[in-house]
């Protein structure tokens, strides 16, 4: 397969991402309908069955601002923690990381920008004032030896800055590397990246990140996410975040949609003979249980056809 | 941009078909709806004017067969063809060379088949029958000097064979080549492929039909057609196939969906700074004329994307 590297196809470490965004943003468009926590669990254990090694589980922001995630605690208790399988969850801040532990979270993962304005819409504050509540987070998990992951969003484009400059975004991941993030998620949040501006941010974002310490997370908006996945491929990088029927979003980027589909990711790196461990009929079959619960239609091409064919 | 030839910045040569599927799908679907030749023409002279440098007009198959496309000779003579711009049109047999030609087709395509099952149930003809036929349109066309092109359906899967050897594509794609089609178009009509097969046939086919008359023509169906196409880049191929809103399909191929979007496509080149030419916002436009004329939602994500943030 051209310059991806052969390793990939023995090391990867698949990640499932479940965004927790669909119920966010149901909230902010005053559906006013919350997930019930028996799905959210239903859904994580489904999830734990199809070989992915990683799902994010929930969020332990402030239920004041997301209503949506104030079962964070029900949900990570609830769940069913199958062996080698990680359950990292979003914690903003101090608070929200004790309440984590308390929960009995494994790992988590705190969420900057490479955007100051979409930092200061997002989580209500400068980038350098996140980074010092981040600080707080990861020396906290330092002395319990939990693993903390780190988001930059942003990375290909902001929407209310347009363009990024790869060089902000690698001095967030490397800030937040340096911190002690074990791995940095570079997240084109509204999905205007292409493989030509993947290629650049990925090539600057290298120099102060080790390629196998970074991974990312793409939005379909435009349609690129699979081009732009395969580029990061090409490129060195082995982790991969996508959301089963490709469900999510981001309620702060208007016309944004949702993550790259698991189902349409797995087709792609199975055709390129990648092991991934994950068994693509039972992600489908995952798919179809959540979009029957939240009574919309599936963003998976792959899952889609299958339908179609059947 | 990786292993992208930068020669493909500079000689890009971007087609643009317009597939005569959705008129064909929607009589096999007994919607009985055929679409006004008037509208098939303002599509074409809109085409002409977003800078695409080849606009697949119309096909002249048999009226008895394929009534949506009994205008053919309306269409052909109804367009303003624009200088620069190439109007080939389909011609299955010599019947329907000669009517192109009285038409004043100046550019042609013969549609043969790498799965032997698809051929009999498209064309009604084996594959080396096939040949034969084609043989005899193209022999036609030299003495006219008209140019022909090629398609080789099913290069990536076949409805009803399932998976079809890179070396059965590379014998009719040679076959086509040798016989005096100036250039061949590798279809995944069923959009099963992954930049895995999509690597393998091509390094196959290149050994008997050199890169720069190789085209690619990819069905979105399993939403793989963006990096199939850019793994197509990266090998060299520089022809590239689409339909304006992704509009298209096979009626001989079960779940198939339309073909990769203009839009997406020229998003994607565009972003990997690959000079096309071609007026993305022109596009759109045509876009949303065709929707609205046939009563569809575009498959196009970048056009969705666009309406939703005007």
């Amino acid at each position: 397969m051209g310059n991806v590297p052969t390793t990939v196809k023995h090391c990867l470490s698949y990640r499932q991402i479940i965004e927790e965004y669909p119920w966010f943003r149901s909230w902010l468009q005053e559906e006013k309908e919350i997930v019930p926590t028996r799905v959210k669990i239903q859904l994580i254990d489904m999830l734990s069955t199809t070989g992915l090694c990683v799902i994010e589980a929930t969020s332990f922001v402030s239920s004041k601002w997301v209503p949506q995630m104030a079962d964070h605690t029900d949900v990570a208790k609830g769940i069913q923690r199958v062996p080698h399988v990680q359950y990292p969850v979003l914690t903003p801040n101090i608070q929200g990381f004790q309440d984590a532990v308390a929960a009995g979270a494994t790992e988590v993962a705190v969420f900057g920008s490479a955007s100051e304005t979409f930092s200061r819409r997002n989580i209500n504050c400068s980038i350098s004032e996140s980074m010092l509540r981040f600080e707080e987070v990861i020396s906290a998990a330092k002395d319990r030896q939990i693993p903390v992951r780190g988001y930059v969003s942003c990375a290909l484009g902001c929407p209310h800055e347009g363009h990024i400059e790869p060089s902000q975004v690698a001095e967030v991941a490397k800030k937040l590397y340096e911190m002690g993030c074990y791995e940095i998620s570079l997240g084109d949040t509204i999905g205007v990246g292409t493989p030509g501006s993947m290629f650049k941010m990925l090539q600057t974002v290298m120099n102060d990140v080790p390629i196998s310490a970074l991974a990312v997370h793409c939005h379909d908006t435009y349609g690129q996410a699979l081009p732009n996945i395969l580029t990061a491929l090409q490129m060195g990088v082995s982790v991969v975040d996508s959301a089963v029927a490709g469900l999510g979003g981001c309620p702060y980027a208007q016309g944004s949609s949702g993550n790259v589909s698991t189902e349409d990711v797995l087709y792609m790196l199975h055709g390129m003979g990648i092991e991934t461990g994950v068994n693509l009929d039972k992600v489908i079959e995952t798919g179809d249980f959540i979009c029957n619960a939240l009574g919309r239609r599936t963003n998976s091409k792959v899952a889609q056809a299958r339908s179609r064919t059947l």
